[in-house]
């Protein structure tokens, strides 16, 4: 009897997974877009599900039987919810497994650029020790946070022991936030010190050249939401001009990034899109994608679906 | 009319100070150990106060006139209180001012390593994106806290929020504490996945490397103390063989640390003992220093005396 078949793209989300759907899927794995198409024209119409964080309508078309495309993550900003509705077709993604790891890791990047981390290794490895001009403290910042979700919200709890002030900008008012919401967010991004981005990774250009400017040079800009949130081009020129102080940034507007497109820029700290990546927020979606997985083959219930398209911005 | 001396050492201090003791004092500074004698042999009689975090008996005893030691940070460690206090020459540091400071940096040095900052950074300006072994959540170590004073608790404070385990060993029981006290460093180094040194900086080998092996291949060491208070060498050769997972460094057992010494040790973040500045407390201890020596001046109050000499461990 032939397994059903289970689309796994990119690749790289093999080496998470292992042989968990071996027993019951027939796994087509493929890591690069031209593969896709004689794929799709050989196999198509045999795929039930798809563990994939990136899935448009033409694809979701020429698979036929397809039933569940479960997300990995979080973000699905790339997976056509709404085409995928309209078959009826599920979309689960990971939930809120990874909000904690992502917000660890925004903590980290804020104070790696506030305590000059890498400018500090550089001058204990280059044996320029020597007086240094003081960094602003934590607890003398204004934290303000784009996006008071899952994600903003960890991120401002682990802030406020440091004795930071916080506040935040979203679209629509929360009323039970502890934390007071700015009319705008180019009013938040003139008031405070570090700019946080966890909004919705669909916001595109919201963080544009304007805020940029606005956070200024003493400034410091987070991002851990998507690059396309915000202007890079605008960042870099801030940067190199020093109208921007510090950029921390673990998403950027093309993934991977040019490494050339760093290498001179100033007053940066840098990771690969490894926000979510830990062991345990790692193990968690594993086991949610593994059991919706299994669960859609039996007929079962999916957890985390997606129900709504992703038209809500933050 | 000549103006009562003033001895400031070493010279890096006077960037911080400016020309605050200009009215009062006729400022004496040297930045060289082999400008001391000169200086000894005709000022020394002059020497009414001393702003340094280092002076030892024999140079005490050349200033016969000495009334001060302001010590322009919390370590007097390299100063001899015993000999000070023989002569009734007061002696006072910048008390609690810097804390929270060093607290901060210790928190930003454990999220560093944790989150592997200068191994990213190196891939993304590298061009060497691609799937990474996930690291390990904040939230899922076990933070070992050594002397658990003033910066021991503002980092536990700031760890809490992360979710962390959180135990601490010290000499002394503090029944106050909310964290649980270990029986022995050994047993914390054992139990902890990161153990975060703060213990006081005249410990002297107190983190020696069988310490260092029990916190061992997947394990961090942090330290905000003083360089004395950890094998170095003992650490360099867990760090090459794999025996110790990573370590973060503020101080180091010689200062400035050779650059050599670390160019091809692997997994490390290093600063050039910089946790306590800050501009604020940079601020707060220059006002507490300059207060203190214009004080004494007109026989007035001193604050932050330290009244007992350092045998007190952490």
């Amino acid at each position: 009897m032939t397994k059903p078949a289970l689309l796994l793209w990119p690749g790289r989300w093999s080496a998470w997974f292992g042989d968990a759907f071996d027993d019951r899927f027939e796994v087509l794995r493929f890591s690069e877009a031209e593969e896709l198409e004689a794929l799709l024209d050989a196999r198509g119409s045999e795929v039930v599900a798809a563990l994939t964080n990136r899935l448009d309508a033409a694809t979701i078309d020429r698979l036929p039987r397809l039933r569940l495309i479960a997300v990995p993550g979080a973000g699905y900003d790339a997976v056509d919810v709404a085409a995928a509705r309209a078959r009826q077709i599920m979309v689960a993604n990971a939930g809120d497994t990874h909000s904690d790891a992502v917000a660890e890791h925004a903590v980290a990047l804020a104070l790696a650029a506030i305590h000059r981390l890498p400018e500090m290794q550089a001058r204990v490895l280059d044996g320029r020790w020597g007086p240094t001009e003081p960094r602003r403290s934590v607890a003398a910042q204004r934290f303000g946070i784009v996006g008071l979700g899952n994600i903003g919200r960890a991120i401002a709890r682990r802030i406020e022991p440091f004795g930071a002030q916080i506040a935040w900008w979203g679209p629509r008012e929360k009323p039970e936030a502890p934390w007071p919401r700015h009319e705008s967010l180019l009013d938040l991004a003139r008031w405070c010190t570090a700019l946080v981005v966890s909004a919705r990774g669909d916001a595109a250009g919201l963080v544009d050249a304007e805020t940029i400017a606005a956070v200024g040079p003493d400034g410091l800009i987070v991002n851990v939401s998507r690059g396309r949130v915000l202007d890079e081009d605008a960042l870099i020129a801030a940067l190199r001009s020093g109208g921007l102080g510090w950029a921390a940034l673990d998403v950027f507007a093309e993934e991977p990034t040019p490494a050339a497109r760093w290498r001179d820029v100033p007053n940066v700290v840098l990771t690969p899109h490894v926000s979510p990546v830990t062991r345990e927020a790692t193990s968690q979606l594993r086991e949610a994608a593994v059991r919706n997985l299994l669960s859609v083959l039996d007929g079962g219930p999916v957890v985390n679906e997606i129900v709504h398209d992703h038209a809500r911005l933050v």
